[in-house]
């Protein structure tokens, strides 16, 4: 497999989970079959068009590229096909938001990295494909945005693209350095999420 | 008339309907002078200007054609010295919006075609067009987004934009269809509004 | 100080104190370290990163151009270690987002000129410019949008925008121009803050 192949699968991979995780929440709100197509979509997508639109990858790979769309359609159409069956799943939202952050970091900030051949941007890029999408749905059904959440989220997306910008940069090699750095952003948030980890507050009271 | 002339007219036409909406809006949640033209004028344009951003037609023709600004301009002091008039229409608003959507579904699927050569990008352009200017003005707004309103509403935007895409790339004559594609929008949304036609939902009790 | 770098300058100003304002905001609601980080960069770099995008200065300055994140780690550093000191300064956040707000109005209005050509381009992207970041705060922290509050605010950097970009137009010295206009906006956001200036509304009763 070439190395834009492989780059293109984890895109997709991070796709389906994201649209799994905006369709299992619009389903949660009983939105209407429109409302959880399109949460899924935007979900999935949301992230990557952003980041598209900031490094002059146009038409946006979310926008021309059926793959995508199909992609979020199908998550729906599981989702509302196993409604019963996925709710029963521990917090099956969160698991797939995971998936779908880590994937995004790795395959943001080397898409990033690609157009732009600037670090910071490729970093950012990478943070704000894998959160946009979530951030987008979030405003979308009026909640908290996941990246006010109280556990590690964006850090951990940070921490994953910082390190696959940084990797790549070095040289290291294409065939582990995107795997590690996608477990290690899915361990973090994980972790994080189990053991009520949090970043450090700075309360008044403690000044 | 030349092509491009006529969906240009198609455009401001919809830019009219959309700042005449957003304008009575703003005007209804008793905002001031600069909120009622901003609200009239991100209504109208918000859509246009990201699916110009997508499509890398820069500067969006939202931000440097004056008509577009002139126009909201226009409907914001129509709505001002009319107020009470206006107010008087049965749901004038809803009326307005439903237009603007017809208009932009299908224009903007039109430009996003003729720029992006992608029938899936005309699509989904064409109703982000349509819904983009709304979903912005109720989120200054803190309203529901229309997007999650209960009566069919993007749905409709989704037929025209498709209808239009399609009937592109089946080369039918542009004489009667944009019009025949604002007509089926407007028809589906009208309907849907004085009905309550709705998507079908899935609610866990009915799994 | 060629103009270009004089600009930067302005530009770079503006950043701190949007970063200031922003990592304010985010302490006061008892936000994490990567939280007031993130404030501070969004409220710094969300508007000009939009401007960019618009006028297809790609990528954005905000995200290739390290010091942008610099000073946004700095602001953020700043207010965590002097959090006690920084909240006693009456309305700090008002002040840092009133001197935020005039340069990037103008610095703004000017980057936009340059790249679209096009007078109504640069106005209304100086107003984007200048409120943006902040629409994007208070997006974040779910507080009413700055654009939307009851004092001159996008009023007051729309005056200051065009009066760059007529001046610019017109030939006028930049030796003083910007600062002219950056003390017009700055004065005019403190006296509505100051005496509680309104613009005029049309309430219905008044009709």
């Amino acid at each position: 497999m070439s190395e834009h192949a492989f780059f293109t699968l984890l895109d997709l991979i991070g796709t389906f989970a994201f649209a799994i995780s905006g369709a299992l929440a619009a389903h949660q709100k009983k939105m209407d079959l429109f409302g959880v197509v399109t949460l899924a979509y935007v979900t999935a997508c949301g992230g990557g068009i952003i980041r598209d639109v900031c490094i002059g990858a146009l038409p946006p790979a979310g926008l021309s590229d059926w793959r995508y769309l199909a992609l979020s359609i199908i998550a729906a159409s599981l989702v509302i096909g196993t409604g019963r069956l996925v709710e029963k799943l521990s917090q099956p939202v969160l698991l797939f938001d995971a998936a779908g952050l880590s994937f995004f970091a790795v395959f943001g900030a080397h898409k990033a990295l690609m157009f732009s051949q600037s670090i910071v941007a490729a970093i950012i890029l990478g943070v704000i494909s894998a959160v946009g999408g979530g951030a987008l749905r979030d405003l979308l059904l009026n909640r908290t945005p996941v990246i006010l959440q109280k556990e590690i989220y964006a850090s951990a997306a940070l921490v994953a693209a910082a390190f696959q910008t940084m990797g790549e940069i070095l040289g290291w090699s294409l065939l582990w350095l995107p795997w590690a750095a996608i477990v290690l952003c899915f361990t973090i948030r994980y972790l994080s999420l189990h053991y009520h980890w949090n970043l450090p507050r700075f309360l008044r009271d403690n000044d």
